[in-house]
């Protein structure tokens, strides 16, 4: 497999690229975060989630801490290149640090950010 | 309403929030796109989406030229803040300025970038 279609993405001025988390059963949006090339190429090589930590500055292999690892199942880029979705399958049913399935827990309610998904287990639990 | 639930934001450096548009009715991933503090107060305002177009560096009342406007159906930030998913009502069915349903339809395919998704409509006739 040669390189083209990591050189076919859009990159931003820093080198990375949106990545955006899809449960791959419901389509539920699960996470957003950033990838780099390096990571990228990393999470089709090992078929789970690589991402980049821009706060780290570094890979960050998603699960690495809390075992909550996304296996991909499929990739997708957007009309612009420059944006990528990913089918996956996320252990432990847990994507976000704060114990909840999704990170998109909060929902716009009457003018207020409103917490409606229940924590599945107790971020000290986790990490 | 007040604006707090806009102070809640954290916006970038440049004052924009990723937004993740999804079928309110399938889940599906139509479009990823920016919103700066007008924009989304607009979006709620209107119960349309109205981005932020970084290129033009204006608003961008999503299917002004197109027609293909988008109903805001609800919203939902992620747990650190500087992410917005919407589901929405897309009008025509497309959401991509290419015809097509979705921004995202090329999928990844033995080390390519594969459009599967067929056109709806020829962007001639669209704008």
């Amino acid at each position: 497999m040669n390189d083209n279609w990591l050189d076919q993405i859009k990159w931003t001025d820093d080198g990375l690229v949106p990545a955006i988390a899809q449960d791959a059963e419901s389509g539920r949006v699960l996470m957003f975060a950033w990838m780099n090339r390096e990571s990228l190429g990393l999470t089709v090589e090992k078929g789970e989630a690589v991402y980049y930590s821009r706060s780290r500055q570094k890979l960050w292999h998603k699960g690495e801490e809390s075992g909550h690892t996304q296996k991909v199942k499929s990739l997708r880029l957007d009309c612009d290149g420059d944006v990528i979705t990913m089918k996956i399958e996320q252990t432990g049913g847990i994507a976000c640090h704060t114990g909840r399935e999704s990170c998109f827990y909060r929902e716009f309610q009457d003018g207020e950010w409103v917490a409606i998904d229940k924590v599945i287990k107790d971020p000290k639990d986790i990490y």
